[in-house]
């Protein structure tokens, strides 16, 4: 029986933001910091299992079917005919889960980049991120492309179809940074969706449109006055930030400090805001922060640029067994 | 009083297809041919008057106030304030009445170019756009930058937003060609938009955006593979297109037959088709021509590449009057 080439790794997978205002579930990207980490042991005994789970609480699921780092590795196993391995995973929590920045898609995309390297990348780009979307729908009831898509490509990212899967990679500016604001509050996304509303006017619908268009052209024209335009959301935004104290407040504070835009990352209650200067992003995050620890919030806040790689192996040790 | 440096003008603007498939309302572009021409004299009375209309079988208003051409060009005057001027117009309708390829909308660019370079451009593009909507919301009730916006700038363009104006130039492939087919039935563009839904389920919110999105992209990458995926409507066509006679069989038609997307072209019923060759485009056309005969509808049809220019002057005789 052939052994995997290396019997350890370690990677990294990003968090990502989905919806970026005017995308609702086709546009996504990745940030650099926060992500999770996820190491592989090769072990003799054969079966995927959870070794440990750090920084999650106690949170999520030690049952390698239903947690999605596991169940990814294990699709991923019985995709290339290799579910007679042994694989022991210890996924290393590093940011908030059921915080609106993809945390479930990053260790996801964690677990599955890992794999796709301890075994020698024998599948496509385009097979790791089906499995990844089948992932995700593990872990939200959904299998939404718009956090696992940026998290294993990087960058923007837009999902033209989810039926086939069909994700174009955007152009990604690399002045921009994102601030990410995660208020202590907690919302499923299984809520955030079902809050929506199913029907939506025709007029509204050409707004968004518009603004979707203006956001991908600007993209490829570096035009961060019309990036900034086109970060208006009439449909998603309205609804969903009723679910998030000082909402408002926060997206004022975040304008007039000079963020280019300001949002709801994924469905929350995350937010976010794209600025041009670290500065920006800085005084903007710490006047957030102020303004929700006036209302008794609590938050965690991140500065980064925009992730262009993905994920990335941290550790890896060659040990090559052939028999 | 100063009297413009010319006397004459003789000027040109395209037809345009509005919408193109999955961009409704915010998305057209212009063809080399059919369009209109207009000619501009100036003469001692004050006054705007129409001198003439030809090519429209009488169907066009020759009252100043109500015709596009003479009320945009009268509206171009009191913006620079040079009211007391005489104008006359001819108006050649070289393109069909009510189609759906911005007929209204090739005539108010016309009248607005043709005035602008006989007073020697004195206001921006920005303003004649401005002006060019507000001709066009007399023509068709409703203010629809969709057909005018590619009438006066040429090429593929974005409606970012109505309110305020926020149009944006799209790169435009140089090798696509536009098969346009103008059935000899007519629907107005109110009716047309009657028939619409007000309200859209959101997951079809979902699809569309993610054409045109796409669509977006492949302009800019000159993708033709993504360009065709994109070209699919889940929102207006299927709606509109039951005004159309024999639509589905068109679309099957021209879809088989080699073409990257077909679709009605603004509210119809002309239909058009995005092709890679000239040939094809013909092939296309012949058969839906054919087609239509058989079930008695004549049809008229024009093969164009994409009319990146605009507007363009066809004489001019300066006869300079200053006093």
């Amino acid at each position: 029986m052939e052994q995997p080439a290396m019997s350890y790794i370690r990677v990294f997978a990003p968090a990502t933001v989905a919806n970026v205002v005017c995308g609702f579930d086709v546009l996504g990207f990745a940030v650099e910091t926060p992500g999770d980490e996820v190491e592989l042991f090769v072990v003799s005994q054969p079966g995927v299992r959870i070794r440990a789970i750090y920084g999650d609480n106690g949170r999520l699921p030690l049952d390698p079917e239903k947690n999605t780092v596991s169940a990814s590795v294990m699709h991923y196993l019985q995709q290339i005919g290799r579910e007679d391995l042994g694989i022991e995973i210890v996924l290393h929590k590093r940011m908030p889960v059921g915080s609106g920045m993809g945390s479930s898609a990053a260790s996801t995309v964690a677990g599955l980049f890992a794999i796709h390297h301890l075994m020698g990348q024998p599948l496509s780009t385009a097979d790791l991120l089906q499995l990844a979307v089948e992932g995700e729908q593990l872990a939200c009831g959904q299998g939404h492309a718009d956090n696992v898509a940026p998290a294993l490509l990087g960058g923007f990212v837009l999902i033209r179809s989810y039926h086939p899967l069909d994700v174009i990679q955007l152009p990604t500016p690399e002045s921009l940074i994102c601030a990410l604001l995660h208020p202590h509050i907690e919302i499923q996304t299984r809520d955030a969706r079902k809050i929506l509303k199913p029907y939506v006017p025709l007029s509204d619908v050409t707004i968004q449109m518009g603004n979707l268009a203006g956001f991908i052209s600007a993209l490829y024209n570096q035009d961060f006055a019309l990036l900034s335009r086109c970060m208006q959301d009439v449909i998603i935004e309205p609804v969903r930030s009723i679910l998030i104290p000082e909402y408002q407040s926060m997206k004022s504070i975040a304008l007039s400090g000079g963020a280019l835009g300001f949002g709801i990352s994924g469905s929350g209650p995350s937010v976010f805001a794209l600025c041009h200067e670290v500065s920006t992003a800085e005084t903007i995050l710490s006047r957030l922060q102020a303004h929700l620890q006036q209302h008794h919030i609590a938050s965690d806040i991140f500065i980064s640029p925009i992730n262009r790689q993905g994920p990335r192996l941290l550790d890896v040790r060659e040990t090559v067994h052939k028999s």
